[in-house]
C-alpha cells in the first residue's frame, strides 16, 4: 500500500444511490477491510456508538451525509411536521456520543439549512442538505491539510513524537489532524519517529494508527500506554501530539482517555504537548473542562473485548471513561486550521476566533 | 471463596515426591485453575520465563525448591563435579529473568549451602538444600505479614489506593507485599477502596490482582492503565502502592512497566507513592536505577497475546520493556519487613540495613 493509498482512502462517503452512507468498518481493522452500507436512523446511530465510524472529524462528515439521507426519506405533509421529524432524528443521532462537540456542531449546521429553506420546495431543501454535507466533507480536507502544516512547523528533522489514539486519515479526511504532520513529514522527506500508544481499551492506536503509519511507510513504534513514561525518560520523545474531542474556552481539552496522563508525564519530563484539531472542536460556550460530559462505556470493553477469554471476573467492578480532560496548564499549544493557540488560551482564542469568542 | 482461601492458597510448593515443584499456572487465571508439576531444569526455567510463576517473592521460593530438586538428581562422582553442575544449573535458572534481584539473591543463598557442605556426605548436603528452601518459604510468610502491617499503617479508613501489577498472595506468601495491606485492612474491618491498573501487556492487574481482591471480598475497581490520571484528578486516590523487583542503594525502584508513570502522575497530583517489598529486593551493590538491566520481552505480548486476532500488523515495530525504573525523587517511602525507608533513602537504608549498606 502506498502513502497515497492511506491518505486518500475514502472512509466515509455518500452511497451511489444517495440513499445510504458507506463507511469503512473501523472495528475490524487491521484484520479485515469491510465496508458497511447504512440507511436507517438506527443503523447510523449504532455505527457511531459502536465506533465503526470514529474520530471527531469523520463523525462530523458522517453526520452530514446521514442527515441528508434521512431527510430524503421523511414523509411529511408540511414543513412544520418535516422539521419536527428532522430535528427528532438529528437529536437522536446526537445522542450516540456525548463528549465530542463536532457531532453536535455539524448536526446544528445541517439544521440551519433546514430552517433556511422553510419556504422552499421540499426537493430544493433536500438538495441543499446534500450540498451542505458535501461542503462539510470538502472543508474537512482543507482543514486537515492546514492543521497538518501548522503541526509540522513544530517539528524538526530527527524528532521523536508520541501520539495517542487515532486522528489520522481514517478518522478525518486525507492526512488527519494529530497524525497529519507525520504523513506530511514523510512526503517532504523529513525523518520523524512516531511512538504510538496502543490506547486501551479499544486499541485505536494499535489497530488504526500503527496500521496507517506502517502502511504509509512512516517510521513508528507501537508501545503500551504505560510505556510512555519510559520512552520519554530515555530522551526519545521531543513532542506529544494528540487530537481533541472538545476544547473549552480556557483551553482545557477533552480527548481519548489517557491523554491527560500523557500530558502530565510530558510536563514532568519537560516535553511540549500539542492538541491538534479543527476549530469546530472548540466549544465557545464551555468555560472549562469541568463542564464537558465524559462518556462512560461498557465494562466489557475492559474485561472482554477482543479477547478469546475474559480477563477479569464477571463480578469485578470496572470504570471505563472514554475520554479525559487535559488541563490547559499542561498544554503547550492547540493547533487549529487557523493557527496555533498558546497560553493564555482565552486570549489566544480571542485573536484567532474573534467572532466566535465574542458570542 | 473466602478471604482465607485467597491468602492461604499455596501457589508454590515442593511436590510430595520431593522430586518436583508444583505451581499454580498464573497464565491461565482467571479462567482456569491448573497446577503444573515441574521437574527438569528446562521446565523450571520456562515456568519463570513464561510467567507461569511470577512475582519476585514467589520466584525466590520457587528457585529454592527448584534447586533442591535439581541438586538431588545431579549425578557426580565428587564434590567438585557436583558443585560445577549445581552452579551451572543455578546460573541457567538465573538467566530466566534479568530484572528481579530476588531470584539471584535466593539462588546465591542456596549456593552458599552447597559450599558450606563441601566436606559433608552428599545426602546431608541435599537435605540441607531442602531445609534452606523451606526456610526461604517460611521467612517469606513472616516477611509479607510485616510488610503488610507497615503498609497498612500508612492508610486510614476510607482511603482509596491505586495499585499496579500483582504483588498479592499469588505472587508471594499469604497476604502479599504491595497488596498485602488491603487484605489486612479487610480483616480489621477497615474501609479501603482499591483501584487496580489492568497492567498491560500481560494484564496481571486484571487477571490476578482484581481476581484475588474480588474473591477475597476487598472493594476494588479495575481500570485501564491510562485511566489512573483521571481517578487521581477526581480525588479518589490517597496513595499509590506498588511492589518492586529491584531497588538500588539510592532508592530507585525497578518494578513492572508503568510504575514510573504512575509515580509521575501521583507526584503531579500530590499523592504519596510507596513501593513495598522484602529487603532482599534491595540490591546493595547497585548504586542507582541506571545500573538495573531492564528485560525486553517478545512483541507478540503487545500484538497478539490473549487476543483472538492480531491487533497490529506483523511488520509493525514494537517496544516491550517488562519493567521500568521509578526515580527515588518520586517515591514517598519504601516499605520493607524491617520498616519504612524515607528520603534520603541511602541514609534511611543505612539505619534499617547497617550491615548490608556497609559492604
Amino acid at each position: 500500500m502506498s502513502m497515497e493509498a492511506v491518505t486518500h482512502a475514502v472512509n466515509v462517503r455518500l452511497g451511489d444511490d444517495r440513499n445510504s452512507v458507506v463507511i469503512l468498518d473501523q472495528t475490524l481493522l487491521p484484520n479485515e477491510t469491510r465496508y458497511l452500507t447504512l440507511s436507517t436512523a438506527e443503523e447510523l446511530w449504532q455505527a457511531i456508538y459502536l465506533l465503526q465510524v470514529r474520530g471527531a472529524p469523520a463523525i462530523g462528515i458522517f453526520a452530514g451525509y446521514s442527515m441528508a439521507v434521512l431527510a430524503r426519506n421523511i414523509e411529511a405533509e408540511d414543513f412544520a411536521s418535516f422539521r419536527a421529524e428532522y430535528f427528532r432524528l438529528s437529536a437522536y443521532l446526537n445522542s450516540s456520543r456525548p463528549t465530542a462537540v463536532n457531532l453536535a456542531h455539524m448536526l446544528k449546521r445541517m439544521e440551519k439549512v433546514v430552517d433556511a429553506h422553510s419556504e422552499a420546495p421540499r426537493a430544493e431543501l433536500i438538495e441543499a442538505l446534500f450540498t451542505e454535507a458535501k461542503a462539510i466533507h470538502d472543508e474537512d480536507i482543507a482543514m486537515c491539510r492546514k492543521i497538518s502544516e501548522y503541526g509540522l512547523s513544530l517539528l524538526k528533522d530527527g524528532d521523536g513524537v508520541i501520539t495517542h489514539c487515532n486522528a489520522g486519515p481514517i478518522a478525518t479526511s486525507r492526512y488527519g489532524t494529530a497524525q497529519g504532520p507525520f504523513y506530511l513529514a514523510k512526503e517532504k522527506g523529513m525523518d520523524i519517529h512516531v511512538f504510538v500508544d496502543e490506547t486501551r481499551p479499544l486499541l485505536q492506536g494499535a489497530r488504526l494508527t500503527s496500521y496507517e503509519l506502517t502502511k504509509a511507510g512512516v517510521d513508528c513504534t507501537l508501545i503500551c500506554d504505560n510505556m510512555a513514561s519510559i520512552v520519554m525518560k530515555q530522551g526519545k520523545v521531543q513532542a506529544v501530539f494528540f487530537g481533541c474531542d472538545r476544547i473549552a474556552r480556557n483551553g482545557d481539552v477533552a480527548n481519548k482517555i489517557g491523554s491527560s496522563g500523557l500530558a502530565v508525564l510530558a510536563h514532568y519530563y519537560g516535553i511540549p504537548v500539542y492538541s491538534l484539531g479543527p476549530s469546530t472542536t472548540i466549544d465557545f460556550n464551555c468555560p472549562s473542562g469541568d463542564h464537558i460530559p465524559i462518556e462512560e462505556r461498557p465494562h466489557s470493553e475492559i474485561k472482554e473485548l477482543f479477547y478469546e477469554k475474559p480477563m477479569a471476573l464477571p463480578e469485578t467492578k470496572c470504570y471505563n471513561p472514554a475520554f479525559d480532560v487535559t488541563d490547559h496548564t499542561l498544554l503547550t499549544g492547540i493547533v487549529t486550521e487557523r493557527g496555533i493557540a498558546y497560553a493564555p488560551f482565552e486570549e489566544s482564542f480571542r485573536k484567532l476566533f474573534p467572532e466566535e469568542m465574542a458570542k
